[in-house]
């Protein structure tokens, strides 16, 4: 994520990558080639540097909330990629410390910056559709993410589904009053699923009951043999929106056994090119409003700030409850959310 | 219904319509003029006509399983339009007295004689994309029915929704052992819905689980302004397949305000005009053949069958039962299903 | 085709298919079984039946102009297979005696009575995309006509272009000025090509130029390992419209390699099942009209004329002339046509 | 198109951009800024710059053919923006210079590195539909250049189709024999076109005949609401390729009226940004192979050379003439074409 982002950042003129922090002194020679940028082994030299204006928060997800209230104290505004924590309480700690500072603080939802769902909300909130009623999200990766990786991310919902949580709030408006999740381990080998107690589930339907009433479904599967499966739909009193898998380009070959296209892109960051792109835009037209820069373009509410990452993963924690204690579980969990 | 199954048989040279039974004698004249056959008012002497090989069952609801249990006691086979009744108990009688008596009982799940479906269906039974994991049924009528009808009609999940749950068991071929359902009232008028504390809910997400594990959604609503939307989608470990909704004809428009095509059909009858002739075959097939007429074509296990009719009801008042105690109901029903 | 129209005849109630002229007596009998009508061996006994009030003419092309003559001097209304007649002049002789006789003349191109080219011609002569430009129709057969069919039936413009240059007309409402056509014989084999000078092109592209300026352009092939190909597509000042082919169904099977579709139907019988119903109920409902019944419904000139019929067979010609000359070739060509 | 080449030079790590010529001093300050490159009045100085590895020629088209010979003569590889001359005889002399010099020269024909196209291309030849029978190629612009240009830049079939007959020539790995274009004022309002006899056509249909006897099409248009149109098809013995326009995102809108779908990208700037930067990094991987780096990946051949840029040239010539002659024009013409 770091080199994404660091990529991005070369395309603004005027915009300098001031330093880059890797603890691995292996890594630190390649990486200071490849993103062009002095790198420093210790993170908090780079949050406390006077020079520097605003960090991007790309290191593993047990350091983001410690980043977070670092630089929140030292006055940087703040892109931390999602999970803000991985618990709720450290998430809500750093998420205060941000509002305390008067920093700015965007969390890398990214799929709120693609074209198309963004579209989408638009046309949601302006009423094309009239009332919404019913919310279907499809979130499908190409394959189990490593082992090593699985155990320590937190399973399903924590990982995966939480930007499918994100998403269904973005699009609606609304919050969540009660979800329930039933997730079973089909994709992993059943033998090893079964020897280990904590095997994780890869796959999920979740029901969301929005305050309006409105319902949602999401379904999450860890595998999808055609590709990264991104999908949503809003069905309304007066239309129906939905944004669907695009296949990597236009070429179509027919014979006699049919047509045929191509896959979709295999990975986030094929399917989410101009989107991290522009999730970068926003970030840096923000950071350069609040130092007397141009308001920046679009409509507002796009970008997911500290709140929406607190109750993403509140919703995450709910789903994982739910599927474990086999019943619904109502929203807001317990917890002093100001 | 009568008068689509009525012009199907003129299809089958060979095959005479030897009555239509209607009861209001205001209608009978005209009936048998649009159908070409002669009308009796009692039902009884049509299924006892000894010159009768088999009757279809398209009278309302209540009168099914009278039927169904006559007709069989006559040795008819018998095409009933679903559902066989609007009890289990009546079902399960009626399914038996077809059992013993040797006759063939077909139910009227026409979906299932959608090539689109059917071809689904063969692919996932054949292995096409290896283990299912995932099963995703949205089914949306234009409209909400008639008042008078929608109160007679047994609700959203018997009237309307008992065909998604026959689908269910039928693409994926295994039986449904959990239920979950959340239904609201968001389709109908706030107003008279509150007022009124037998309102029909008119939106329903259902989550289903297999006997294999897998996971299915089901999504309902009375309302759908682009039409009538029936769409089925099955994920498993090798690939997906999925049946989306279909423009009425290929014509597309397009100008600077992007491309736009034809809706869907917006009634039962236009989208399933095929499907009730060939379910109409596939019964007339059947029926030949146990006369000594030739096997029939296709794949054995299209046609639902009495079980299949009683399985989809039990369903139907399990997702109920599940809405409206707001908790999982575990499959199968306390019942004495042979 | 005589049993296409007949299948379609037997759906309108109060019509009776009172005779079938078959001339070879070994297929009379199945005929007579087949369509459930008395056969009659000489067409001319059918056509001059006093109890007759119209006539489908589906015989062999070399006796259409004959049996329409007949048939308008007994005043019968006139449904005739294209082409009216295989030579221009005796095209014209039978086009005048049916206007003579003041009978109705329709003439068998299915295609203007498909839904979607027909929505097509609706929205161009609405205005809806302003003034047309440019006309593109391909049209490609599942694969070539048996050779002994390919000898007898004018060839690649005469046989198969005929009803493009109809549709061209049918869509634009506008006369061709001017013609350009390119052929060869590809798709059979070389050596057998070389060997018969008389070898029919199997792969054309004619450019046509119409009487306000828009240009058109028609492809054919006489082979589409895909499916029999029919497309449309007209551009005007203000929107493009398109008729594309659909899949036999509407089931999508995604795997690593993509998604794959149904392929289109593979013969006209399946592609123009619903045109060849709605140009026979088209025929019906004027022939009763005449006869005191309604006006039908719909928009008027959809029906193909003698006069269409003429300038489409005469449009065959010139592009043969194109083709073989390797000049264009300026409409009309020189005849009397009144 | 120097700003579009600038900005994708930039994403080569260890690339410079050593000096941009802009001879209006106007312009240099701001270009500099924009560019982030020194700036140069004379472009002769930035040619014979010993320090220069590779040059970009995206100067007005009259200034071309003298660029690339100059950089030729001193050594540099080039990328030229098309046409490589406004005149063949131009033309061939840039060609002869950079072949005799043996300096690496590269036409700007972007669309052969889009994936779309490019994949169609590599499946022809590839063998996978067999032998090619008829091409389809459909360049439509969203709206006509500004008039001033118009008189400059060589009419439609110098300008604009250019690229269609590069695009010919590329799919199906063949030289076209022989050629016959139709073009008409259609677009442009009448009174003007009338009252000037020079008017450049905005209308084009064109048919092909390649060295095999396989047929093409070329649709050409000066405006299309529906955005900037650019298809391919390719129709052979075992099958049918083709690349349609692609909607800006994914976003469909349903309701009572149908399905919509966003429009197509409206420039080209938009629609060919990918293959823009593929085609540099086409150019700076073939030049940095010749100092001894690894070989390019991909396929060879994809990239235009001048060899390409020339027979393109011809058949915009011949096409012209045989839209003004009314008559078909063999090809090559008269030229001594080495």
């Amino acid at each position: 994520m770091g080199a994404i982002h660091a990529s991005n950042l070369r395309r603004h003129p005027g915009l300098v990558l001031a330093a880059v922090s890797v603890s691995d002194p292996d890594r630190a020679a390649r990486v200071a080639a490849e993103l062009g940028a002095p790198v420093r082994p210790r993170w908090e030299d780079v949050v406390t540097d006077p020079s520097i204006d605003a960090v991007v928060v790309a290191s593993p997800t047990e350091d983001h909330a410690a980043q977070v209230v670092a630089a929140s104290l030292a006055g940087k505004d703040i892109l931390c990629e999602k999970p803000v924590a991985s618990d709720l309480e450290s998430a809500l700690r750093a998420v205060r410390a941000a509002r305390e500072a008067g920093v700015l603080l965007h969390v890398g939802f990214q799929r709120r910056h693609d074209a198309a769902f963004a579209g989408l909300r638009d046309e949601v909130l302006a009423g094309r559709i009239g009332e919404p009623w019913l919310v279907r999200i499809c979130s499908r990766d190409l394959e189990p993410p490593p082992a090593h990786f699985e155990g320590a991310c937190g399973g399903l919902f924590v990982d995966m589904a939480i930007h499918d949580f994100d998403m269904a709030r973005f699009v609606l408006g609304q919050e969540v009053v009660e979800i329930s999740s039933y997730a079973r381990v089909l994709v992993a080998d059943r033998g090893e699923a079964d020897a280990d107690a904590d095997a994780d589930a890869d796959v999920a339907i979740t029901t969301l009951v929005f305050e309006s009433g409105a319902l949602g479904v999401i379904e999450n599967c860890r595998q999808s043999s055609p590709g990264y499966d991104q999908r949503v739909e809003i069905h309304g009193r007066a239309g129906t929106l939905s944004v669907d898998n695009q296949p990597r380009h236009g070429l179509v070959h027919a014979d006699s056994a049919g047509s045929h296209r191509q896959a979709w892109p295999h990975f986030f960051a094929d399917r989410y090119t101009t989107a991290y792109a522009a999730e970068l835009d926003a970030f840096v037209a923000e950071v350069r409003h609040r130092r007397g820069g141009p308001a920046p373009a679009g409509p507002p509410g796009v970008a997911a700030t500290g709140d929406d990452a607190v109750r993403a993963l509140e919703l995450s924690f709910a789903a994982d409850r739910s599927a474990r204690q086999r019943q619904p579980v109502v929203l807001p969990l317990d917890r002093s959310l100001e």
